[in-house]
């Protein structure tokens, strides 16, 4: 399948570390789709606000939602969302070329409101489809109150790029030849514990085979 | 030991979901020191612009670095920072209470560079403690090109908040009797993986015992 390639804009263009850019689209879906959550930022009063948020992806659309009265969501024109998942620490010879082995995606672009009621009613599924695979069929679906007091956000991934940083550490020859300081990396694992049941009745399998 | 109380100022007093706001300063170091990587908010051309990085707290000072060159870091005056702890997923009898359980802080406020010799090392070596406990001591410290080829910006603590969600699913009354959904919470657990070692030198205990 062909995807537009990223990075047609100066911001979505790296400038440093240049050598930890990908510009595969595959891999920004990749990075995408494997966070939980992203870091929404907007500009309030002239000043940047990073907030926590849950999203999700379908296709070349992200998914974004949260209270119709939300303040970080009213003014939100230009936003930029970033997902990173780390994946471990990298521990050099030398303090300098400590770093960190991550992947992380980098959108940019000016969010549409989402009101016509399907596309609302889609973004949601999405959105809950993201966070719980399974939910959206499982659980109650939104009451129209529900739905009125969520606001549902649309951004376009176009102008996106992707960042990472795999494998060993990066160090200068010198410090490899002194050997005066051990280096590797830790890897960080993230995995699911077991369910806490809040409910009586038996555990479903979206929810156990997570 | 008591420390200032947080949310002094209207953008860093929670408006949304206020039973969310924790105003402990031990919250705050807390979430901080829990963290491993920050997301990083700055202004550019008007836009918002959020990276994620690395940081360490010392006291009422949070330390962030970064290449001199950085475009993001070069014109950074009004920062945001925000480091998210993600604990569960909730799921709840209806898609509008799902939720997540995390710990979040946001730190808004202006950063400064850091140019005194004293104060950029000590600001380097708490972001090297904050990443790998032991390295700075362990490792070669910065030569005297490294530190010139690294920025280290100071960021006062003071305008913070900090939000947190733990525990069952708030679910609506009506859906808890109807019970025809499964709900709870599936907790995600980091740990350490086995270290990878990049090097024949015995791996050190600040590594193994991490």
């Amino acid at each position: 399948m062909t995807r537009p390639p990223l990075s047609p804009t100066p911001r979505s263009t790296l400038n440093r570390e240049k050598q930890r850019a990908v510009y595969d689209r595959s891999e920004l879906d990749a990075v995408l789709d494997g966070g939980l959550i992203c870091h929404l930022g907007v500009v309030l009063d002239g000043a940047p606000v990073v907030l926590p948020t849950g999203y999700g992806r379908d296709g070349d659309t992200l998914y974004l939602h949260g209270s119709s009265g939300a303040r970080s969501l009213r003014g939100a024109d230009q936003v930029c969302v970033t997902v990173t998942l780390v994946d471990g620490v990298v521990y050099a010879r030398s303090v300098f070329n400590h770093s960190m082995n991550y992947r992380s995606a980098v959108v940019h672009g000016q969010v549409r409101r989402v009101e016509e009621p399907a596309e609302k009613l889609h973004g949601l599924r999405v959105l809950t489809e993201h966070l719980s695979p399974g939910s959206w069929d499982h659980a109650r679906q939104p009451s129209k109150r529900e739905l009125a007091a969520t606001a549902v956000l649309a951004l376009d991934l176009t102008e996106s790029s992707v960042k990472m940083r795999s494998g060993a550490p990066g160090d200068d020859e010198e410090d490899v030849t002194a050997n005066l300081a051990w280096a590797g990396v830790l890897p960080i694992v993230t995995t699911w514990g077991a369910p806490v049941p809040a409910s009586d009745l038996p555990i479903p399998a979206h929810v156990t085979n997570r």
